[in-house]
């Protein structure tokens, strides 16, 4: 018997019934279906509209699915992590509402923020619970409420992000499947380019910078581009080697979808072709915390027992890294 | 040789300057130093002033003492998790920040909201890597600046909150010592009792949210008195029959520091006298997630190599949970 590993043993997935269009967004700013498709490889996105519904809407639906596709009964799961950046509220954590909500009576749950790669940061923490043998089963949540922090009249953000959520199941393995290495970086001096400034302790919310709106999402477009495109490429490449994998020994990329020209060049540095890289950035564009599992459910059908998959993010901290995940079932 | 646990090798910690005394507050609310002695067991808590500054300034001092006593190189850290409510920022994480400012260049760094609970949430998670030898040190940080969501116009919860920063350092043990067992819980259901209302996805911040000062903390106190005064106490006496622990058996509860009452009862249903509690509440109120290392900062030069220890916690969420450690080092 091999040591215990935590494989994904089940996929759910909840994205909001409003679809907001390329063209939608050209009526609200200066932008176009075509500006939009070749710069980032967005056609539409889902935003969750109805007032006083916060990401715990959608988390709690994407593990209502995941607990039926995979027949488990709440009250036999130990821990739920919610990676997300934009929780219900700042306190209490939305994995506390999302786990009470589907009746995972009094179980350790808690959210975690490392921004565009939190979930495969929290998808990380949670495997360590499984290996230890502390926990059996345990869901990962990815969900974020993007259109709840950005300025729809600003034309370099609006256009990008998107909201949805995505949960896994991970569970014991000893025959060789599961999390087998990952590579976890982040590097706080990248907070200039890619931060929300007004709302926390730094600069709590005022008037003033209300009004300026600063409890809005903050990007230098060409700066995170730069850093994301070299950053992902390398780390990918990085697990590859760690763990001799050949280009032929990758089944599948799964990027963390901030932009098709940064999901190119890390399949370009892993000598992977387009049709092993799972793409639906076109349908939701950056949902942040929720883009890998949003993969994950899209192409779940695709998937083989045995297949290698590289797992990769980029984003806010900045934070970047990539895991290595041999699937352990038939989807 | 024993397995691998995690233990805890250094403590460090950092209060801002300013002491915001009872009978300051009693001067800008109507309340006494003698109605929220009686009470809460509060004299006066530190409140970070100045304008610009969030957790991270607190988080970074905390960390570089804890550097600094264990004399421990920055670039020889793997990890380093950041338990707050009071991030700087909605994104990117204040671990982040932390990690950045000290010199642990491009570590795996996140931070971790479970409110009040924050620190044996994020420690226990911090001991999994230890334990699974993914790491060999790990910086836990619990940091809240409580003054930058707190209503100074609202009695019931201005003269309960305060500022700080704690730290530390885990590492591998063979020996026998470290942290022996967990036992974490939540409730959403609490979410109603104790929360930040706006600003986050439900709600975010609107012009008459901010009015109608939603984005202050909101706290119904007789409703979490009665749950945390149970459950605290409950979770304590859980973990001491699962280990087989008397009371002479222990020699510190080191409990979150949210009220004199709540603490008193934990005690008593542990067994335990006063001289065998850590408190520091008179000093610095609730500090929500640093209160706990706060108080191992306090007393780490009573503490001996084999003390059995309860820390215990009760917060927002409703989270809350027991954690027995047997301490490493005389202090």
């Amino acid at each position: 018997m091999s040591r215990i590993r935590a494989a994904i043993t089940g996929v759910g997935s909840y994205v909001p019934d409003y679809v907001l269009t390329n063209q939608e967004l050209s009526l609200m700013v200066d932008t176009s279906d075509e500006w939009i498709t070749t710069r980032t490889g967005i056609k539409e996105r889902r935003i969750l509209r109805e007032k006083g519904l916060g990401s715990s809407h959608m988390a709690i639906r994407a593990v209502e699915n995941l607990l039926s596709k995979t027949n488990t009964n709440p009250r036999e799961v130990d821990m739920l992590l919610c990676a997300t950046v934009t929780p219900d509220y700042t306190f209490p954590a939305t994995a506390n509402i999302i786990s009470a909500a589907v009746g995972m009576d009094h179980i350790l749950s808690y959210d975690i923020n490392a921004a565009c790669s939190g979930f495969i940061y929290a998808l990380t923490t949670a495997a360590q619970f499984v290996e230890t043998g502390a926990y059996k089963k345990v869901v990962v949540v990815g969900v974020d409420k993007m259109s709840s922090i950005i300025d729809y009249s600003d034309r370099t953000t609006c256009v990008i992000f998107g909201d949805g959520a995505g949960a896994v199941l991970l569970e014991p393995d000893t025959e060789g499947f599961g999390l087998m290495d990952f590579k976890l970086h982040s590097d706080g001096t990248g907070c200039r380019y890619l931060h929300k400034k007004a709302g926390g302790s730094a600069y709590p919310v005022t008037m003033r910078n209300f009004l300026e709106q600063q409890h809005f999402v903050y990007q230098e477009g060409q700066a995170v581009f730069k850093f994301a495109v070299v950053n992902m490429a390398e780390v990918c490449y990085q697990i590859m080697q760690r763990n001799n994998l050949r280009p032929d020994d990758v089944q599948w990329l799964v990027p963390h979808q901030a932009n098709k020209r940064i999901i190119d060049a890390a399949a370009e540095r892993m000598g992977l072709p387009p049709e092993r890289v799972m793409l639906n950035i076109h349908k939701y564009g950056n949902t942040t915390a929720a883009t890998i599992p949003l993969c994950l459910s899209d192409y779940e059908h695709r998937l083989r027992r045995g297949d290698n998959l590289v797992v990769a993010a980029f984003g806010g901290g900045f934070t970047w890294g990539a895991l290595y995940l041999k699937w352990k079932y038939d989807g």
